[in-house]
């Protein structure tokens, strides 16, 4: 039998675990695609260092364009990460024919369509079910398990780092400076952590996601974003008193053919099955008007989870190739994108301000939300004997974030309103 | 376009809630697959009867074969539910090359590898995702998803019914019998529960998933199966106490090629992702050797949820279709299947003794312990001041299932306990 042939750019983490499945589970393998599948070359950038993984290291090149204009390799694996150069070797991947395996957000987030575009030209697959959220498959469960459905909403823990760190806040009461640091020791952030805590990994693959839910082609830039990097112990202690867990939650809505994808901490209500996903975990909430609630949930990184949805990817090309059926997955955006105005995204959120501590404050406050017809479900005055003013809580009912908006630049000018500490939106 | 005709076969809840989203989601549909999509004929039981949706009554027939027989149809979707005459059916259609999507858990249970080997043979398909999990795209995860991994251990509670009352037993402290009754009047629970709380609907679920996530061809006899028709209140209380929930939990495990299956009342750590899964939800959890922990959450049933698996088959096998791929899905086990024996069954257990109230008993108890090779990670004596004599709670380490019936042998020649009131696996 003729081998399906590999090339590999990329030994870092993920590539070592793929060709450790690659060997490891040779047998399973082929008797699933019918024939051996070999890693023929794999790009590394410097050929004499020691490696996780024993390579034979006539097969290791420190030029991409070997191995993309390789006539032998079927198959290009993307895992070294980065995006224009990685662009054009997989563009010329896809030129010459080859199927293209990859695990690059920030790749298919800022081009997937028009490496799509590319791959349908060809009658080339491109997959890249490692992407997003690690070791869960979500993005097959997207374009295949819930093709007959019209999915609603979408909420996604789909940052580690940033999970990790609530998590460790929300349950040992730790400072968010404290607890990057440990994560940072950990391995679990990065040095430049900005990418992590500031929402734009999660945005990128909300990008991805929501392009693929609502299949319409959802870009980057449509993703409004948030970080964690404000967050305090004291919002994650009332959003506890009041029932809730603060996530880094990206939520995309759609009603009707209007999109809404945003990333932000959220407070989660604790009966929500994702508020209960904690530490470097992922989970995918998906929700279809006919499915109703569903919640993916696995592993969001780490070598051998995200290798294991390379590998099914690999496997799943293999297949097609064999065939004779490439290019057949084709998930380019056929709606036309029309995204929401702030008049037309509604939720409920939680206000924490800091006020004069006199009477007739409240009645002020409450003639601004009146004004901007946001509906006040809520309000609590939390003991601060140690603190000189007032603390409100207030939390809304389903309002416009057009009202919302309206309501914080009121409160610029009202005196007795001496900082908006914190806002959040509320989910479930 | 020449639309890709349908026959289906029942038009109960199911059927229903395909046809609404065939005709609700033709768009959309046609856009995935390429041409429409007509449902040409549907069986009934009785063509006077009035339906929940619109159909025209000329597409009604109570002849099945004047579907199976068709010529015209391409692809015939079975919600009838049945075994014997139904499998017949599916047959015929098969061996006149149609393909068959079904819903139906215990025909493919029972029935599975023969009508599977039957579209092999026919290059047909045979998609049967609603039959485990309602609207969790949970057949396609392990075939495809977790493609280059090995499975070892798949968890699920898969049973609507049998999870609705034990979350309402621990919920609301209510008894077995009222919420049986509570959940037959609510529709969650038929007439006869038989099937659902004796395990049996999940054991056939467990065979299906287990057949898939193992590779290798598991028999619903193969599974050992227990209801949950003697769980008492005092058993979810001390479970509780323990820091543990009651869930009927299939159980189905791998190491090496050994297998074990089995259905039956666990209590598992609150801490584990399972134990949070409420009501009438299921929920599936898979560990791979790479990919780490997952879970898959959603209904388990209803006509939406169900009918949008059925329709996800009916896209897949109508884009098969289309590219002239069918049968390619080949799910076949090709393990060799070697169940576990009792000595290699490994798992932690809780035990529940009334003993006689007096020095020497623990000792005794103990003693009969070690002979059999069976270690007590915690003993506990609840006060029970009401009630002669008096009650220990075990808690073991992992031990052999061999141990454990051979330590309950020895119980019943032992004078000072009078009952063995409870034992169940603990998982978490």
């Amino acid at each position: 039998m003729k081998p399906v042939k590999v090339g590999l750019l990329g030994l870092g983490t993920v590539g070592t675990g793929v060709v450790r499945i690659v060997e490891g589970h040779q047998e399973d393998l082929q008797s699933q695609v019918g024939s051996p599948i070999s890693i023929s070359k794999i790009l590394v950038k410097d050929r004499a260092k020691q490696r996780g993984v024993s390579v034979d290291s006539a097969k290791l090149t420190e030029d991409p364009w070997e191995i993309v204009r390789d006539p032998e390799i079927d198959i290009v694996i993307e895992v070294m990460g980065g995006i224009d150069s990685t662009k054009e070797y997989l563009l010329e991947a896809l030129e010459r024919g080859k199927h293209v395996v990859t695990a690059n957000k920030d790749l298919m987030a800022l081009h997937g369509q028009e490496i799509l575009a590319k791959a349908a030209e060809k009658g080339c697959d491109v997959f890249y079910e490692a992407s997003v959220a690690g070791g869960i498959p979500i993005i097959r469960t997207l374009i295949e398990g819930f093709s007959s459905d019209r999915i609603t909403k979408i909420m996604g823990i789909v940052n580690g780092t940033t999970n990790y760190i609530l998590t460790k806040m929300s349950q040992e009461g730790a400072a968010y400076a404290d607890v990057l640091k440990e994560a940072q020791a950990l391995g679990y952030a990065e040095a430049d952590p900005t990418s992590d805590v500031e929402g734009l990994d999660a945005a990128r693959k909300m990008a991805i996601l929501s392009t693929l839910g609502f299949r319409a082609n959802v870009a980057l830039d449509d993703v409004d974003v948030k970080g964690i990097s404000s967050v305090t112990q004291e919002d994650i202690r009332y959003a506890r008193q009041l029932g809730y867990e603060l996530k880094l939650l990206g939520i995309a809505e759609r009603q009707d053919d209007y999109i809404s994808v945003g990333v932000q901490p959220t407070m989660v209500k604790k009966s929500h099955p994702i508020a209960a996903v904690n530490g470097v975990f992922n989970a995918v909430y998906v929700y279809g008007e006919a499915v109703g609630e569903t919640m993916f949930y696995g592993p969001g990184a780490g070598e051998m989870p995200t290798a294991t949805s390379v590998v099914a990817d690999l496997v799943a090309v293999a297949k097609n190739s064999k065939l004779g059926v490439n290019g057949r997955q084709a998930t380019l955006a056929y709606k036309e994108k029309k995204l929401k105005t702030d008049e037309q995204i509604a939720a409920k959120y939680f206000l924490l301000l800091h006020v004069e501590d006199r009477a007739g404050v409240l009645a002020q406050i409450a003639q601004v939300f009146s004004q901007c017809e946001m509906s006040i479900e809520s309000v609590m005055q939390p003991a601060t004997p140690d603190r000189p003013g007032a603390e409100l809580i207030i939390t809304t009912h389903s309002t416009t974030k057009a009202s919302l908006k309206a309501v914080l630049e009121s409160f610029k000018s009202l005196s007795s309103i001496r900082t908006i500490k914190s806002v959040y939106r509320l989910e479930g």
